[in-house]
Protein backbone atom coordinates (compact mmCIF):
# COMPACT_ATOMS: atom_id res chain seq x y z
CA UNK A 1 0.00 0.00 0.00
CA UNK A 2 1.16 3.61 -0.88
CA UNK A 3 0.65 6.04 1.74
CA UNK A 4 -1.87 8.40 0.63
CA UNK A 5 -0.84 11.82 0.20
CA UNK A 6 -2.19 14.39 2.89
CA UNK A 7 -4.52 16.04 0.85
CA UNK A 8 -6.72 13.00 -0.16
CA UNK A 9 -9.28 13.88 1.69
CA UNK A 10 -9.91 17.42 0.67
CA UNK A 11 -14.03 17.44 0.81
CA UNK A 12 -14.17 14.49 2.44
CA UNK A 13 -16.98 14.10 5.16
CA UNK A 14 -16.58 13.40 8.71
CA UNK A 15 -17.34 9.98 8.59
CA UNK A 16 -14.73 9.82 5.86
CA UNK A 17 -12.34 10.77 7.37
CA UNK A 18 -12.94 8.98 10.90
CA UNK A 19 -13.18 5.72 8.79
CA UNK A 20 -9.90 6.75 7.16
CA UNK A 21 -8.07 7.59 10.71
CA UNK A 22 -9.23 3.99 11.78
CA UNK A 23 -7.92 2.21 8.30
CA UNK A 24 -4.45 4.10 8.83
CA UNK A 25 -4.18 3.43 12.35
CA UNK A 26 -4.97 -0.27 12.37
CA UNK A 27 -2.46 -0.64 9.84
CA UNK A 28 -0.08 1.44 11.82
CA UNK A 29 -0.80 0.32 15.25
CA UNK A 30 -0.19 -3.27 13.57
CA UNK A 31 2.67 -2.89 11.74
CA UNK A 32 4.56 -0.90 14.55
CA UNK A 33 2.73 -1.12 17.50
CA UNK A 34 1.64 1.37 19.72
CA UNK A 35 4.39 3.03 21.87
CA UNK A 36 6.63 3.26 17.77
CA UNK A 37 3.35 3.71 16.22
CA UNK A 38 3.04 8.32 15.70
CA UNK A 39 -0.05 10.58 14.90
CA UNK A 40 1.98 12.18 12.69
CA UNK A 41 2.19 9.01 10.43
CA UNK A 42 -1.04 7.79 10.99
CA UNK A 43 -2.88 11.03 9.72
CA UNK A 44 -0.39 11.53 6.84
CA UNK A 45 -1.23 7.68 5.78
CA UNK A 46 -5.25 8.42 6.09
CA UNK A 47 -5.01 12.27 4.38
CA UNK A 48 -5.84 14.12 7.61
CA UNK A 49 -4.63 16.75 10.01
CA UNK A 50 -4.03 16.50 13.45
CA UNK A 51 -7.11 18.19 14.34
CA UNK A 52 -9.31 15.66 12.89
CA UNK A 53 -7.50 13.33 15.12
CA UNK A 54 -8.28 15.49 18.45
CA UNK A 55 -11.52 15.62 17.40
CA UNK A 56 -12.75 11.88 16.45
CA UNK A 57 -10.34 9.96 18.90
CA UNK A 58 -9.38 12.65 21.81
CA UNK A 59 -5.75 11.20 21.46
CA UNK A 60 -3.29 8.24 20.26
CA UNK A 61 -5.07 6.59 23.60
CA UNK A 62 -8.50 7.07 21.94
CA UNK A 63 -7.73 5.78 18.73
CA UNK A 64 -5.96 3.12 19.98
CA UNK A 65 -9.06 2.27 21.83
CA UNK A 66 -11.67 2.78 18.79
CA UNK A 67 -8.91 0.23 16.48
CA UNK A 68 -9.80 -2.67 19.23
CA UNK A 69 -13.30 -1.80 19.31
CA UNK A 70 -13.16 -1.76 15.31
CA UNK A 71 -11.41 -5.04 15.26
CA UNK A 72 -14.25 -6.83 17.41
CA UNK A 73 -16.34 -7.11 14.62
CA UNK A 74 -14.32 -9.47 12.54
CA UNK A 75 -14.72 -11.50 15.80
CA UNK A 76 -18.38 -12.04 14.30
CA UNK A 77 -18.21 -12.96 10.82
CA UNK A 78 -20.12 -16.08 10.10
CA UNK A 79 -17.15 -18.21 9.50
CA UNK A 80 -15.84 -17.68 12.22
CA UNK A 81 -15.49 -20.34 15.36
CA UNK A 82 -17.03 -18.14 17.54
CA UNK A 83 -19.94 -18.45 15.65
CA UNK A 84 -20.03 -22.55 15.68
CA UNK A 85 -22.62 -23.94 18.48
CA UNK A 86 -22.47 -26.84 20.44
CA UNK A 87 -24.76 -28.64 17.45
CA UNK A 88 -21.28 -29.15 15.64
CA UNK A 89 -19.07 -31.77 17.03
CA UNK A 90 -16.58 -30.91 18.60
CA UNK A 91 -13.77 -32.35 17.26
CA UNK A 92 -14.34 -29.54 14.25
CA UNK A 93 -14.94 -26.81 16.08
CA UNK A 94 -11.65 -27.81 17.90
CA UNK A 95 -10.44 -27.94 14.33
CA UNK A 96 -11.67 -24.61 13.52
CA UNK A 97 -10.37 -23.09 16.09
CA UNK A 98 -6.69 -24.09 15.85
CA UNK A 99 -6.84 -23.09 11.98
CA UNK A 100 -8.24 -19.73 12.86
CA UNK A 101 -6.29 -18.89 16.11
CA UNK A 102 -2.96 -20.43 13.90
CA UNK A 103 -3.44 -18.00 11.31
CA UNK A 104 -4.22 -15.07 13.25
CA UNK A 105 -1.40 -15.87 15.24
CA UNK A 106 1.03 -16.32 12.39
CA UNK A 107 -0.82 -13.00 11.03
CA UNK A 108 -1.47 -15.01 7.74
CA UNK A 109 -4.45 -13.17 6.77
CA UNK A 110 -3.36 -9.38 6.30
CA UNK A 111 -6.76 -8.47 6.40
CA UNK A 112 -6.77 -8.80 10.23
CA UNK A 113 -4.76 -6.69 11.51
CA UNK A 114 -5.86 -6.99 15.34
CA UNK A 115 -3.51 -10.38 15.23
CA UNK A 116 -0.37 -8.31 14.97
CA UNK A 117 -1.94 -5.88 17.67
CA UNK A 118 -2.64 -8.98 20.23
CA UNK A 119 0.93 -10.37 19.35
CA UNK A 120 2.61 -7.37 20.39
CA UNK A 121 -0.26 -7.02 23.49
CA UNK A 122 1.47 -10.34 24.95
CA UNK A 123 5.27 -9.48 24.90
CA UNK A 124 4.58 -6.01 25.19
CA UNK A 125 1.15 -4.47 27.24
CA UNK A 126 0.02 -0.89 27.45
CA UNK A 127 -2.41 -0.27 29.71
CA UNK A 128 -5.11 -1.52 26.79
CA UNK A 129 -4.27 -4.66 27.54
CA UNK A 130 -7.02 -5.13 30.13
CA UNK A 131 -9.33 -3.56 28.10
CA UNK A 132 -8.21 -6.20 25.20
CA UNK A 133 -8.31 -9.23 27.64
CA UNK A 134 -12.46 -8.40 28.27
CA UNK A 135 -13.29 -7.41 24.44
CA UNK A 136 -11.28 -10.07 22.41
CA UNK A 137 -9.99 -12.13 24.80
CA UNK A 138 -12.32 -13.63 27.43
CA UNK A 139 -14.80 -14.31 25.20
CA UNK A 140 -12.56 -16.31 23.45
CA UNK A 141 -11.48 -18.38 25.96
CA UNK A 142 -15.07 -19.10 27.56
CA UNK A 143 -15.66 -20.54 24.49
CA UNK A 144 -12.66 -22.55 23.93
CA UNK A 145 -13.64 -23.49 27.98
CA UNK A 146 -16.78 -24.81 27.00
CA UNK A 147 -15.47 -26.83 23.88
CA UNK A 148 -13.09 -28.46 26.28
CA UNK A 149 -15.88 -29.26 28.74
CA UNK A 150 -17.85 -30.81 25.74
CA UNK A 151 -14.47 -33.01 24.83
CA UNK A 152 -13.72 -33.86 28.77
CA UNK A 153 -17.17 -34.56 29.86
CA UNK A 154 -18.46 -33.22 33.08
CA UNK A 155 -16.34 -34.41 35.63
CA UNK A 156 -13.58 -32.07 35.39
CA UNK A 157 -12.96 -28.73 37.81
CA UNK A 158 -12.29 -25.16 36.46
CA UNK A 159 -9.27 -25.38 37.14
CA UNK A 160 -9.07 -28.42 35.07
CA UNK A 161 -11.05 -27.03 32.47
CA UNK A 162 -8.59 -23.74 32.58
CA UNK A 163 -5.57 -25.62 32.48
CA UNK A 164 -6.51 -27.89 29.41
CA UNK A 165 -7.64 -24.60 27.43
CA UNK A 166 -4.54 -23.16 27.94
CA UNK A 167 -2.65 -26.37 26.83
CA UNK A 168 -4.20 -25.74 23.30
CA UNK A 169 -3.65 -21.96 23.08
CA UNK A 170 -0.12 -22.63 23.89
CA UNK A 171 0.80 -25.30 21.56
CA UNK A 172 0.24 -22.17 19.08
CA UNK A 173 1.38 -19.32 20.40
CA UNK A 174 4.75 -21.27 20.72
CA UNK A 175 5.30 -20.63 17.22
CA UNK A 176 4.75 -17.09 17.47
CA UNK A 177 6.60 -15.88 20.85
CA UNK A 178 9.48 -18.67 20.26
CA UNK A 179 10.19 -18.37 16.20
CA UNK A 180 13.58 -17.00 16.99
CA UNK A 181 14.48 -19.70 18.74
CA UNK A 182 12.93 -21.83 15.85
CA UNK A 183 14.74 -20.30 13.43
CA UNK A 184 18.00 -21.39 14.27
CA UNK A 185 16.99 -24.13 15.74
CA UNK A 186 15.69 -26.02 12.90
CA UNK A 187 13.57 -23.50 10.61
CA UNK A 188 11.62 -25.85 8.24
CA UNK A 189 9.71 -25.94 11.84
CA UNK A 190 8.27 -23.33 10.99
CA UNK A 191 4.71 -23.30 9.41
CA UNK A 192 4.55 -22.28 5.95
CA UNK A 193 1.71 -22.05 3.45
CA UNK A 194 2.24 -25.11 2.14
CA UNK A 195 2.00 -26.89 5.33
CA UNK A 196 0.60 -24.99 7.75
CA UNK A 197 -2.74 -27.77 7.53
CA UNK A 198 -0.16 -30.31 8.83
CA UNK A 199 0.49 -28.08 11.59
CA UNK A 200 -2.90 -27.35 12.42
CA UNK A 201 -4.02 -31.79 11.94
CA UNK A 202 -1.42 -31.81 14.91
CA UNK A 203 -2.09 -29.33 17.27
CA UNK A 204 -6.14 -30.76 16.95
CA UNK A 205 -5.43 -34.40 16.87
CA UNK A 206 -2.66 -33.91 19.71
CA UNK A 207 -5.16 -32.72 21.48
CA UNK A 208 -7.90 -34.78 20.85
CA UNK A 209 -5.85 -37.89 22.13
CA UNK A 210 -5.11 -36.19 25.43
CA UNK A 211 -8.66 -34.84 26.00
CA UNK A 212 -9.90 -38.47 25.03
CA UNK A 213 -7.64 -40.42 27.21
CA UNK A 214 -7.78 -37.75 30.12
CA UNK A 215 -11.74 -38.28 30.23
CA UNK A 216 -11.57 -41.98 29.55
CA UNK A 217 -9.13 -42.47 32.72
CA UNK A 218 -11.38 -40.11 34.79
CA UNK A 219 -14.80 -41.63 34.20
CA UNK A 220 -13.00 -45.52 34.56
CA UNK A 221 -12.53 -43.70 37.92
CA UNK A 222 -14.85 -45.74 40.23
CA UNK A 223 -15.13 -42.42 42.97
CA UNK A 224 -16.77 -40.97 39.68
CA UNK A 225 -20.32 -40.56 38.51
CA UNK A 226 -21.63 -37.99 36.34
CA UNK A 227 -23.88 -36.51 38.99
CA UNK A 228 -21.14 -35.72 41.29
CA UNK A 229 -20.59 -32.70 39.05
CA UNK A 230 -21.76 -29.79 40.24
CA UNK A 231 -23.78 -27.42 37.62
CA UNK A 232 -23.44 -24.41 39.98
CA UNK A 233 -19.99 -23.87 39.96
CA UNK A 234 -18.22 -21.04 38.26
CA UNK A 235 -17.21 -21.74 34.70
CA UNK A 236 -13.88 -21.17 34.05
CA UNK A 237 -12.82 -17.89 32.57
CA UNK A 238 -16.06 -16.07 33.95
CA UNK A 239 -14.67 -13.98 36.70
CA UNK A 240 -16.14 -10.79 36.21
CA UNK A 241 -14.35 -8.32 34.08
CA UNK A 242 -12.03 -6.04 35.86
CA UNK A 243 -12.26 -3.26 33.73
CA UNK A 244 -15.23 -0.41 33.17
CA UNK B 1 22.60 -8.94 48.14
CA UNK B 2 24.42 -5.48 48.73
CA UNK B 3 26.11 -3.91 46.50
CA UNK B 4 29.77 -4.66 46.81
CA UNK B 5 32.01 -1.86 47.59
CA UNK B 6 34.48 -0.71 44.40
CA UNK B 7 37.52 -1.87 46.71
CA UNK B 8 36.48 -5.17 47.53
CA UNK B 9 38.62 -6.86 45.49
CA UNK B 10 41.82 -4.89 46.45
CA UNK B 11 44.57 -7.49 46.57
CA UNK B 12 42.35 -9.84 44.81
CA UNK B 13 44.05 -12.52 42.01
CA UNK B 14 43.08 -12.31 38.12
CA UNK B 15 41.14 -15.38 38.88
CA UNK B 16 39.05 -14.21 41.89
CA UNK B 17 38.47 -11.00 39.67
CA UNK B 18 37.28 -12.87 36.69
CA UNK B 19 34.72 -15.29 38.61
CA UNK B 20 33.69 -11.88 40.93
CA UNK B 21 32.84 -10.34 37.57
CA UNK B 22 31.14 -13.32 36.14
CA UNK B 23 28.96 -13.78 39.30
CA UNK B 24 27.99 -10.08 39.16
CA UNK B 25 27.52 -9.89 34.82
CA UNK B 26 25.30 -13.26 35.32
CA UNK B 27 23.20 -11.63 38.05
CA UNK B 28 23.05 -7.89 35.86
CA UNK B 29 22.48 -9.45 32.93
CA UNK B 30 19.27 -11.71 34.19
CA UNK B 31 17.78 -9.03 36.33
CA UNK B 32 18.44 -6.05 33.49
CA UNK B 33 19.20 -8.06 30.00
CA UNK B 34 21.66 -7.99 27.32
CA UNK B 35 21.10 -4.26 26.14
CA UNK B 36 20.00 -2.56 29.91
CA UNK B 37 23.05 -4.04 31.49
CA UNK B 38 26.14 -1.54 31.89
CA UNK B 39 29.41 -2.72 32.50
CA UNK B 40 29.61 0.05 34.92
CA UNK B 41 26.94 -1.58 36.76
CA UNK B 42 28.73 -5.12 36.34
CA UNK B 43 32.07 -3.79 37.81
CA UNK B 44 30.64 -2.01 40.04
CA UNK B 45 28.95 -5.03 41.91
CA UNK B 46 31.47 -7.36 41.36
CA UNK B 47 34.40 -4.75 42.81
CA UNK B 48 36.60 -4.55 39.90
CA UNK B 49 37.43 -1.76 37.39
CA UNK B 50 36.59 -1.84 33.39
CA UNK B 51 40.03 -2.70 32.42
CA UNK B 52 39.71 -6.25 34.09
CA UNK B 53 36.50 -6.24 32.25
CA UNK B 54 38.54 -5.89 29.02
CA UNK B 55 41.37 -8.21 30.55
CA UNK B 56 39.56 -11.14 30.81
CA UNK B 57 36.48 -10.95 28.34
CA UNK B 58 37.23 -8.18 26.01
CA UNK B 59 33.66 -6.29 26.02
CA UNK B 60 30.06 -6.71 26.99
CA UNK B 61 29.51 -9.36 24.55
CA UNK B 62 32.60 -11.57 25.53
CA UNK B 63 31.22 -10.77 29.50
CA UNK B 64 27.92 -12.27 28.25
CA UNK B 65 28.85 -15.46 26.16
CA UNK B 66 31.05 -16.33 28.77
CA UNK B 67 28.41 -16.23 31.21
CA UNK B 68 26.26 -18.38 28.69
CA UNK B 69 29.15 -20.93 28.91
CA UNK B 70 29.30 -20.91 32.48
CA UNK B 71 25.42 -21.15 33.15
CA UNK B 72 25.78 -24.34 31.21
CA UNK B 73 26.92 -26.46 33.56
CA UNK B 74 23.79 -25.83 35.36
CA UNK B 75 22.07 -28.24 32.84
CA UNK B 76 24.81 -31.08 34.11
CA UNK B 77 24.19 -31.56 37.15
CA UNK B 78 22.82 -35.17 38.87
CA UNK B 79 19.21 -33.88 39.49
CA UNK B 80 18.79 -32.49 35.99
CA UNK B 81 16.40 -34.27 33.46
CA UNK B 82 18.75 -34.45 31.22
CA UNK B 83 21.26 -36.57 33.06
CA UNK B 84 18.17 -39.15 33.18
CA UNK B 85 19.12 -42.15 30.47
CA UNK B 86 16.91 -44.48 29.03
CA UNK B 87 16.51 -46.92 31.77
CA UNK B 88 13.89 -44.52 33.55
CA UNK B 89 10.53 -44.99 32.46
CA UNK B 90 9.45 -42.78 29.49
CA UNK B 91 6.42 -40.97 31.84
CA UNK B 92 8.97 -40.49 34.94
CA UNK B 93 11.92 -38.74 32.24
CA UNK B 94 8.45 -36.48 31.24
CA UNK B 95 7.20 -35.27 34.30
CA UNK B 96 10.95 -34.65 35.39
CA UNK B 97 11.82 -32.29 32.59
CA UNK B 98 8.27 -30.23 32.77
CA UNK B 99 8.80 -29.97 36.59
CA UNK B 100 12.66 -28.58 35.56
CA UNK B 101 11.75 -26.87 32.59
CA UNK B 102 8.68 -25.31 34.18
CA UNK B 103 10.72 -23.83 37.43
CA UNK B 104 13.53 -22.03 34.83
CA UNK B 105 10.25 -20.62 32.63
CA UNK B 106 8.68 -19.09 36.16
CA UNK B 107 12.37 -18.40 37.06
CA UNK B 108 11.45 -20.52 40.41
CA UNK B 109 14.98 -20.91 41.20
CA UNK B 110 16.69 -17.66 42.02
CA UNK B 111 19.92 -19.90 42.08
CA UNK B 112 19.64 -20.64 38.18
CA UNK B 113 19.95 -17.07 36.46
CA UNK B 114 20.20 -18.96 33.26
CA UNK B 115 16.08 -19.25 32.75
CA UNK B 116 15.90 -15.64 33.20
CA UNK B 117 18.41 -15.05 30.53
CA UNK B 118 16.94 -17.74 28.48
CA UNK B 119 13.48 -15.89 28.49
CA UNK B 120 14.89 -12.56 27.72
CA UNK B 121 16.29 -13.74 24.92
CA UNK B 122 12.90 -15.63 22.74
CA UNK B 123 11.18 -12.12 23.35
CA UNK B 124 14.25 -9.99 22.55
CA UNK B 125 16.81 -12.13 20.48
CA UNK B 126 20.35 -10.53 21.05
CA UNK B 127 23.09 -11.61 18.60
CA UNK B 128 24.01 -14.25 21.08
CA UNK B 129 20.48 -16.21 20.69
CA UNK B 130 22.07 -18.49 17.42
CA UNK B 131 25.12 -19.47 20.24
CA UNK B 132 22.34 -19.77 23.11
CA UNK B 133 20.08 -22.03 20.71
CA UNK B 134 23.78 -24.43 20.40
CA UNK B 135 24.88 -24.21 23.40
CA UNK B 136 21.73 -24.63 25.74
CA UNK B 137 18.62 -25.19 23.48
CA UNK B 138 19.46 -27.79 20.77
CA UNK B 139 20.80 -30.27 23.29
CA UNK B 140 17.86 -30.00 25.62
CA UNK B 141 15.18 -30.36 22.02
CA UNK B 142 17.51 -33.48 21.10
CA UNK B 143 16.84 -34.90 24.57
CA UNK B 144 13.20 -34.13 24.26
CA UNK B 145 12.39 -35.35 20.92
CA UNK B 146 14.26 -38.69 21.89
CA UNK B 147 11.90 -39.00 25.10
CA UNK B 148 9.31 -38.11 22.86
CA UNK B 149 10.44 -41.16 20.14
CA UNK B 150 10.30 -43.38 23.47
CA UNK B 151 6.31 -42.13 24.06
CA UNK B 152 5.13 -42.70 20.45
CA UNK B 153 6.89 -45.32 19.36
CA UNK B 154 9.06 -45.23 16.11
CA UNK B 155 6.33 -45.20 13.62
CA UNK B 156 6.55 -41.34 13.48
CA UNK B 157 8.69 -39.17 11.60
CA UNK B 158 11.14 -36.40 12.05
CA UNK B 159 8.10 -33.84 11.58
CA UNK B 160 5.48 -35.39 13.99
CA UNK B 161 8.27 -35.89 16.55
CA UNK B 162 9.28 -32.28 16.49
CA UNK B 163 5.80 -31.01 16.40
CA UNK B 164 4.71 -33.16 19.26
CA UNK B 165 8.00 -32.04 21.18
CA UNK B 166 7.07 -28.33 20.57
CA UNK B 167 3.34 -29.23 21.69
CA UNK B 168 4.89 -29.89 25.28
CA UNK B 169 7.55 -26.93 25.28
CA UNK B 170 4.74 -24.63 24.32
CA UNK B 171 2.22 -25.49 27.33
CA UNK B 172 4.86 -24.58 29.85
CA UNK B 173 6.43 -21.80 27.87
CA UNK B 174 2.83 -20.06 27.48
CA UNK B 175 2.67 -18.73 31.50
CA UNK B 176 5.58 -16.82 30.63
CA UNK B 177 4.63 -15.31 27.13
CA UNK B 178 1.01 -14.38 28.35
CA UNK B 179 1.45 -13.76 32.19
CA UNK B 180 0.02 -10.73 31.63
CA UNK B 181 -2.80 -11.50 29.91
CA UNK B 182 -3.25 -14.20 32.75
CA UNK B 183 -3.29 -11.81 34.88
CA UNK B 184 -6.22 -9.95 33.55
CA UNK B 185 -7.97 -13.14 32.56
CA UNK B 186 -7.55 -14.96 36.14
CA UNK B 187 -4.83 -14.38 37.64
CA UNK B 188 -5.71 -17.29 39.71
CA UNK B 189 -4.47 -19.58 37.06
CA UNK B 190 -0.78 -18.38 37.35
CA UNK B 191 0.89 -21.58 39.10
CA UNK B 192 2.15 -20.73 42.17
CA UNK B 193 4.13 -22.31 44.96
CA UNK B 194 1.26 -24.45 46.62
CA UNK B 195 -0.17 -25.51 43.52
CA UNK B 196 2.83 -26.00 40.98
CA UNK B 197 2.66 -29.46 41.06
CA UNK B 198 -0.66 -29.66 39.70
CA UNK B 199 0.36 -27.52 36.83
CA UNK B 200 3.47 -30.23 36.41
CA UNK B 201 0.64 -33.06 36.93
CA UNK B 202 -1.70 -31.51 34.61
CA UNK B 203 1.17 -30.97 31.52
CA UNK B 204 2.52 -33.97 32.05
CA UNK B 205 -1.14 -36.23 32.11
CA UNK B 206 -1.83 -34.15 28.71
CA UNK B 207 0.79 -35.01 27.26
CA UNK B 208 0.78 -38.81 28.76
CA UNK B 209 -2.60 -39.33 27.09
CA UNK B 210 -2.04 -37.37 23.65
CA UNK B 211 1.06 -39.80 23.18
CA UNK B 212 -0.75 -42.73 23.99
CA UNK B 213 -4.41 -41.93 21.86
CA UNK B 214 -1.45 -40.84 18.65
CA UNK B 215 0.85 -44.42 19.28
CA UNK B 216 -2.36 -46.75 19.67
CA UNK B 217 -4.20 -45.26 17.01
CA UNK B 218 -0.82 -45.49 14.32
CA UNK B 219 -0.56 -48.53 15.48
CA UNK B 220 -4.11 -49.68 14.70
CA UNK B 221 -3.91 -48.49 11.09
CA UNK B 222 -3.50 -51.55 9.06
CA UNK B 223 -0.84 -49.80 6.49
CA UNK B 224 1.90 -49.48 9.63
CA UNK B 225 4.56 -52.51 10.54
CA UNK B 226 7.56 -51.23 12.98
CA UNK B 227 9.73 -52.27 10.19
CA UNK B 228 8.54 -49.64 8.00
CA UNK B 229 10.56 -46.84 10.04
CA UNK B 230 13.37 -46.02 8.18
CA UNK B 231 15.92 -45.91 11.21
CA UNK B 232 18.57 -44.24 9.13
CA UNK B 233 16.33 -40.77 8.40
CA UNK B 234 17.33 -38.18 10.48
CA UNK B 235 16.99 -37.05 13.96
CA UNK B 236 14.93 -34.18 14.93
CA UNK B 237 17.00 -30.84 15.77
CA UNK B 238 20.20 -32.42 14.79
CA UNK B 239 20.06 -29.83 12.26
CA UNK B 240 24.24 -29.28 12.00
CA UNK B 241 24.62 -26.00 13.94
CA UNK B 242 25.14 -22.66 12.13
CA UNK B 243 27.68 -20.74 14.29
CA UNK B 244 31.55 -21.78 14.98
Amino acid sequence: MSVTSPDATEGASPTDTRQLLLEAATFVFAEKGFREATIREICQRAGANVAAVNYHFRDKEGLYEAVLTTCRNDHRNPENHLSMDSTVPPAVRLEAYVRWMFRRVLALDREFPLGQILNREMIEPTPALSRIVEVHIRPEARWLASLMRDLLGPSFSREELSRATMSVVGQILFYKHCSSVIHFLDETLMPRRDDFEAHVRHITEFTLAATAGLRARREAESSWTPTAFDSNSPEPFFKSPKVD
